[in-house]
């Protein structure tokens, strides 16, 4: 398993492109992104829970029904959410770019992220398919991760290489988020893409084992976003055999997955808005999966601690806060907490009371971009990781004037 | 039922006072609370509901088992929670200031406030008690509604005046909170004195089911406090014959408490930490009072749609999206949204979809320092109030270096 470049297009037979079409004033940010596989794929998707749902959501959930597709088109500055047209809108891109593409409608994936209730005009898209299909390449990533970013600073995108019964497969994505990110059940938008040869109902077991452990345990702001949508693309042009059951292959094929999401999760969590550090709450010991994932996402999500953090300041307290009210039955008295970065290790609390630290010390290691929360349970074997950021004036910044 | 002055004092034999003993360093800020009544008192409180509870509360809690207490003493600076001598420290305080005023310890309420984890020392406090004492006067709430203060910028007083039976009678209270507040069960620190008579079992069910509906639904940042207690204290100097039953006195009583809760709501939202702006969301046409609850609590708690009422941008999709993932059942396609200030109002969804309104009258409306945020579920008749404020630069300032 080795990481490798070319994101969503380090997979055999994938081709995309991004270009700027209007739907964004700014000339210079590229505002639509098209992928396709050179055959048909084995395709899952998994949504958001939020009631409000983008228009497209509901397009390509219809249209994943048979577990196919071939193709993903996605917009940036318009969610087509809250829009009396919006159907009709997802549907009218998804025609325009299968018939471009030539490949049938049903096959394709749309999406669509920006502001919510402001009708999407269909003219500037359809305007730009011509060209935008006539610069797909097989180094096109760049352009689609692009394409999709909002208040992104960096585009995401992430590759792994890694072999299935001999035969080289690649597995690469790209993701966009940056607020109103608050996974559940799915997360912001990521696109991933695969050569292996899947079975379409396990790749959908797989993406839905995956994402509980990765998508589902990274917050930014708290904000479930109405347009999430996590999906995969297997188009089988590596060669290997097919994965039908839960074998040795579906474990390797697990793990290129996770390696490929985690790291996704890692480029989020750390762009998030106006974010200054990447923070990853580390829990162990606990008695069940559960609970040590509810006490890491209650830790990441806690205003206070990300304040904190912002400010380097290692206020252990709101820590021990944030999982006193995580509802997850833990002992209190038998909590440890430290703080790590590439500056090493502070402990600063210990069976749920505080001990004496260096604050000279802490406030080295959390000046540091990535920060380790690490929370001992002390009462059994259970881990899990949660992703998130600081909160900064940037934040409020950007999210005081998002419209104008 | 009228607002009248003197907060905590308004009710006849109370006395309450403040002063600069220590804790903090700052001699200007007064940092040690009392409160004490000629006669013991009916008394009732409700506590955070987070597993990580100060130590003042499990004190208190044993004290007020019997339903009956006669003061309170409270201080600022530090929460004495999280400390390994904390329970003794509650005790040490309970029992200076029970031995200074001559009354029992077990009918002293002990409260503490402000960073987790830091030991308390219980010197300043046993020095200052003489003088605090001394102090007391039936004009000494501005002293104690000032001494429980942390970040807090304006201290919270209330009272009413109302008649049990021909019988004048007054409720009043004092508050603190502005950080950290996010209630479950009960709420920052809240402490109400009436001299009406009550008994002390349907005094406790009065303040529950108030609280539901005021303190519970109060967010400032969604971090619910390890310290959090609200508690009243009816001594029944009134001479109105004592309520035993749900009758109509205690329907009047009742609306006392509920006329000093929800104005105690409005200060400490209007107070949040960095809050520029009181936020009131008003949902109706609920089908049940829980779904109106879950539907305002969730838009006052998004931190998008705070960031946006800061920057006074009518982004009412976010309104939307916190109520899809509200976890309540409604159906979003029936859902109007308006925003009022004194400015007037501006509708700016109908049927869960946009509709045209003029931005210039929005910024207009959005600039004020109170709005509200009315939501019509149009699908029932129950109704639900939560209330919160904006987040802004200065809420990331505070609590980047609260420690410091």
């Amino acid at each position: 398993m080795k990481l490798i470049t070319g994101g969503v297009c380090a997979a055999k037979g994938f081709k995309a492109g991004g270009i700027h079409c209007g739907i964004r004033k700014n000339r210079t940010k590229k505002d639509l992104a098209l992928l396709v596989s050179d055959v048909p794929c084995s395709a899952a998707a998994l949504y958001t829970t939020n009631l409000v749902k983008g228009a497209p959501l509901t397009v390509t959930k219809a249209h994943l029904s048979d577990g196919i597709a071939q193709a993903v088109i996605c917009n940036s500055g318009n969610a087509n959410t809250c829009n009396a047209d919006g159907i009709e809108i997802a549907e009218k891109m998804s025609d325009l770019a299968a018939k471009e593409l030539g490949i049938k409608a049903e096959d394709m994936i749309v999406a669509s992220t920006g502001v919510i209730g402001q009708p999407l005009c269909i003219d500037p898209i359809a305007q730009a398919l011509p060209d935008l299909a006539k610069s797909l390449t097989d180094n096109g990533s760049d352009a689609a991760a692009e394409a999709i970013m909002t208040t992104d600073t960096i585009d995401k995108q992430v590759a792994v290489e890694f072999t299935l019964g001999g035969k080289v497969c690649r597995l690469g994505g790209i993701a966009k988020g940056s607020g109103m990110i608050h996974p559940n059940m799915a997360t912001m938008l990521v696109f991933i893409t695969t050569d292996a040869a899947i079975d379409s109902t396990l790749l959908h077991k797989a993406l839905q084992n995956d994402i509980s452990n990765t998508f589902n345990m990274l917050s930014i702001d708290g904000d479930t976003s109405t347009n999430d949508m996590v999906c995969i693309l297997a188009n089988g042009m590596a060669g290997n055999e097919k994965i039908t059951e839960e074998n040795e292959d579906y474990a390797t094929f697990m793990k290129a997955l996770n390696t490929v999401t985690v790291q996704l999760c890692k480029l989020v969590a750390g762009d998030g808005e106006g974010a200054t550090k990447l923070l990853e709450c580390i829990v162990s010991g606990a008695n069940e999966k559960e609970i040590a994932k509810k006490v890491a996402k209650s830790v990441i999500c806690s205003s206070l601690l990300k304040a904190a953090m912002f400010g380097a300041d290692a206020n252990w307290g709101r820590v021990l806060c944030a999982i006193g009210y995580a509802g997850a039955d833990v002992d209190v008295t038998k909590i440890d907490v430290a703080f790590r970065s590439v500056k090493g290790t502070v402990e600063v609390c210990k069976n749920g009371a505080g001990i004496d630290f260096s604050e000279e010390k802490a406030k080295e290691v959390l000046l540091e971009k990535e920060i380790e929360i690490l929370v001992a349970l002390n009462s059994g074997s259970a881990t899990a990781c949660a992703w998130g950021c600081d909160l900064t004036y940037d934040y409020v910044k950007i999210n005081g004037d998002y419209r104008t």
